[in-house]
């Protein structure tokens, strides 16, 4: 139990690196203020499949892809991928990833999903059972609404705190050896409900569980928002954000100055019109393998927090009354 | 990567121990030829719950419960608890885990999610991330036939193929001390699809994939059928079970008189009418921690290979016309 800290959090003896990492977005991500930090970026957004659900899985094909040949590897280097998504029984991962031949781990954790990945990657690698791991996820905003919401035909009316899912995928290479930034800790969230019943309002509903994940962390390793460049929630949002900074100071923690979110981030809100922000487990995936790892090379940020939240409720369990169970995954990642 | 075996396989240098197990069953498995093997049977199939969604989560938090009781153990005692299940978003999963107030790690991974969370939580423990995990899953046949085939009330009839999904969990508590059954080998699968879209049929749809694993297991490990006292599938059912001892033996392997299948176990399949089987993430679940690892505590297994099978696709992805991605996961077991 050497690298036990605490009940949440794992100190990693030996730290992965990124290796590599893609981001491969949709139109409307494309034109948001990060535009440059992406891979790819595509104008159709069925991607030449015949479903938003088939096209969903391509944006992960391609992630893979890029990131493979950026590090100019093959996919039998690779010894695990790790993916999931929102879609019912997490389609758009199996189909879009059926041809990889990589020994595969499906994971559910909505959109804290990259984080669960880069979790789970970096424990396979730092246990010494893998070499090169991928972890990577994806959401889809047409995929997302007809299946969480509506229709895209029925034009429903969003709510101000309703937040835009993204169109993206994001995968990073780990390795055991090479260069690019470390992940130093894993903080493993737990299920966390508030009783909140509002799905037009996710920030708030999540903004609990990403409050329990970073003070978990914090107390478990006796580190402070000091010790960071950056603390960086999943997609919270504008709303969830701001919930986020005011509950923790409850906790003594004053996270204001050093916070952003990546459903803040990867639009430019009010021109854009995505009400409370990006979402979508695509949203910190895009956000951190494009922007926020290329500001870490560059050496921008030494040392950042990243606090991935996921909704767990499913549309029905909504409609027969239940609240909304969350969950937030954070790692370290250092320079 | 001195635990490496080849390509897919780990042997494990420290092997975690199942030092508790819980059975949690409906009526209909609690009238099958292995009743005296679980630990809880329910004639209640909604658990007390409003709806068979709920009453699934609440299979599951029994199963902890029972668990944790038959260990002395409290729910601080556990680093992390995976789960998963077969709703969308496995809602059941988070609705029956989320006041278990326990570092949370969702996996997808259909009917093989039970050995699936065997290898991450076995992975977990001799990476030395833990001292003891709890992994689960389950299934219901009231809430799987609702969302992947017919409302019950409509009356569907069943091809002779189809498999009866299990109302069943099975839990077990890995440590990295204590008595019981150890892990000894991971074989991780990789996804697979032969192009097969009948899901009256997934005995056949999900045997390559089975085969796929437990050949790279040989192939990896060295070990032959002869090794072993059991080689278990997940739920093949009488159909996939015919055709994976049928295909291996195109590679060099006769596992005839080694194989069972949970599929073909849990139920008297003429008598209780469930045509080729059960299937489910709780019939392998309930089947191992019910029977077969109380078999190996008895000594009349020594080692065996369970080898879990699950399909990939959702009910959406078929009606598009796509074919069926599955998966299979192996863990060796032995006392």
């Amino acid at each position: 139990m050497n690298r036990k800290l605490g009940k949440q959090t794992i100190g990693l003896k030996i730290c992965p690196y990124i290796i590599s990492r893609a981001s491969v977005v949709g139109q409307k991500e494309g034109e948001g203020p990060l535009k440059d930090s992406f891979d790819m970026i595509v104008s159709d957004d069925k991607m030449g499949q015949i479903s938003w659900d088939l096209a969903e899985g391509a944006f992960q094909k391609t992630a893979v892809e890029i990131a493979l040949k950026k590090a100019n590897l093959k996919n039998s280097d690779i010894d695990y991928i790790l993916s999931g998504d929102l879609q019912n029984q997490c389609a758009a991962t199996h189909y879009g990833l059926r041809e990889t031949n990589i020994p595969f781990l499906g994971l559910y954790g909505a959109c804290s999903t990259m984080i669960e990945g880069l979790s789970v990657a970096s424990m396979l690698i730092s246990g010494d059972y893998a070499e090169r791991v991928i972890a990577l996820t994806s959401s889809h905003f047409c995929s997302a609404e007809k299946q969480y919401r509506n229709p895209l035909e029925y034009g429903g009316q969003r709510t101000p705190t309703a937040q835009w899912t993204a169109t993206a995928s994001g995968a990073v290479i780990l390795s055991n050896a090479g260069n690019g930034p470390k992940v130093t800790h894993i903080t493993t969230g737990k299920i966390i409900d508030k009783g909140i019943c509002d799905v037009s309002n996710m920030g708030a509903a999540m903004a609990p569980a990403a409050l329990d994940t970073i003070v978990a962390h914090f107390n478990d390793t006796g580190l402070t928002p000091d010790d960071y460049d950056l603390i960086l929630t999943g997609d919270l949002g504008v709303l969830g954000s701001e919930i986020l900074c005011d509950l923790i100071k409850n906790d003594g923690y004053d996270i204001s100055k050093k916070h952003n979110d990546c459903g803040k981030m990867l639009y430019n809100i009010e021109e854009q019109d995505v009400h409370s922000g990006g979402s979508g487990c695509g949203c910190c995936a895009s956000v951190l393998c494009g922007h926020i790892l290329s500001e870490l090379e560059k050496g921008k940020y030494k040392k950042i927090l990243v606090a991935a939240t996921g909704a767990l409720m499913n549309p029905l369990t909504v409609l027969q009354g239940e609240s909304i169970p969350t969950i937030s995954h954070a790692v370290s990642i250092s320079i």
